[in-house]
């Protein structure tokens, strides 16, 4: 997916959120969005919204000289996703399709999410979303899919989320491998993440390479490419994986539940809409 | 007041709202936010944010040579505020305090406000408007003041505001001066616009010499200087006028809806409040 005008006002809001978070000195908080501001110029607008956002996050970076701005909010966020985990086991054994709530449960996770511009409350959304209607769903594909399956590469998103991916991926039960970016941006799940929400535990904790909040094939290692190819199933999770996944010519599956009007309209559903979506499934 | 951090996004979504209402052309529409963007560096933030959404507004004339792009939404708000004129008329005519009434009338027209992100619906939010508790009422020193005055400056905002103004100006019933911008910026209204709500049966229209979306007392004219100075009673529509007039030291009343978190915390009240704020009373 190609990046909109509507990201540009957005990537701004972004860099004065995550300034925020990162320094309480208001002149490096101006001073991020001047050079975030001057970047603009160079956004060609051919590639994702994840790619120039990772050059936003950089920026920050750069000027508070820290690296990891949402560490301790990603620690929590794993927390209070595994204070829900007991109940969530609950209504997925005794639900009439365990693998469906468990893909609905992976879904709500989607919404820990601190680059949108949107409030979210953990327990109250998850609630919503077990119950809410899928804008697309291609689930019996992909109950298909996971029942032939050996290999399963699962490319995670936020860190919090990660921990609802855990119930889908114990659910599935196959051999699976779970991705993670390279190094720390936005709260999207990095190796210490993953390890933190217990994914060693159901799969292969693996780095895609990425240094970005998205899918960037061009950043993904060689291992990580031959993987993408080779597994069975490709499940992606979250919009940014969503924008850079969307045109592959391999099948995959994405799960999301899209958060802004520039995504839903790419995807042709509406604001706040779920989807299971399948592509070049055979 | 000064401009906060939270304006400099603000800033580039109404640019690119106003570049799609002004152009098709996408590439000149990135231009726009490239020419903002980089902009932002120079914004010391010690002015208004009127001061430089000027300076956006005026890029985006420069790059489309389009010099007046709200023409036709000004004349379509004026249009459309005037159907309204009949009933509102009946209402406060009705009304127990028809001056408060007319108050009331005033500041719905205040939603008339293509600059602040915020879709608005004239006849839904009139209705609320007048039922709508004030979370700043200067009232009663408001009626003492008008009673007593012999002449009073009314700066206007918006046209199709406008119209609704004009209620409340036959309704004081005194000498007004209606203040206009010098120049076309947003769908703030000009001569021309006043002249097209009929505002010249109820008062003597002038223009400020102001080139931006709110009051900067340094773009006044000498003639409108005097008169600030000299007039009984000074009223001030809208957020962009109460951005340059906050701190002013003559006597002066606010009219205004708080459509964005920015002015409502700067006046102390919520968004969507409702507000008639005096300053400098005797």
């Amino acid at each position: 997916m190609k990046t909109y005008l509507e990201c540009i006002p957005c990537f701004m809001l972004q860099a004065l959120r995550a300034s925020r978070m990162t320094t309480n000195d208001e002149n490096k908080q101006k001073q991020i969005l001047d050079e975030v501001g001057k970047l603009i110029e160079s956004f060609s607008m051919k590639h994702t919204p994840a790619e120039y956002g990772a050059e936003v996050y950089t920026i920050i970076s750069e000027i508070t000289g820290v690296k990891d701005p949402y560490k301790q909010i990603k620690e929590n966020s794993i927390k209070e996703a595994k204070e829900l985990i007991p109940d969530l086991k609950n209504v997925i054994e005794n639900s009439a399709d365990p693998l469906l709530m468990a893909v609905r449960a992976a879904i709500a996770g989607n919404i820990i999410d601190f680059g949108v511009n949107q409030a979210f409350d953990l327990k109250e959304d998850l609630k919503k979303i077990l119950i809410q209607d899928f804008a697309v769903s291609d689930y019996y594909a992909f109950k298909n899919e996971v029942q032939k399956a050996k290999t399963i590469l699962y490319i995670g998103d936020n860190a919090g989320e990660s921990v609802f991916d855990k119930l889908l991926i114990e659910e599935m039960n196959k051999k699976t491998f779970y991705a993670v970016r390279e190094i720390p941006i936005i709260n999207d799940a990095i190796y210490e993440d993953a390890v933190n929400s217990g994914l060693q535990e159901v799969s292969e904790i693996i780095s895609s390479g990425v240094k970005a909040p998205g899918a960037i094939i061009n950043q993904y290692t060689i291992e990580f490419s031959e993987l993408f190819q080779s597994v069975d199933l490709v499940i992606s999770k979250g919009q940014g994986n969503y924008e850079g996944l969307s045109g592959v010519s391999r099948s995959l599956f994405f799960l999301l539940k899209a958060k802004c009007e520039v995504i839903a309209k790419d995807i042709g559903v509406n604001k706040n809409d779920i989807i299971l979506k399948g592509i070049n499934l055979p």
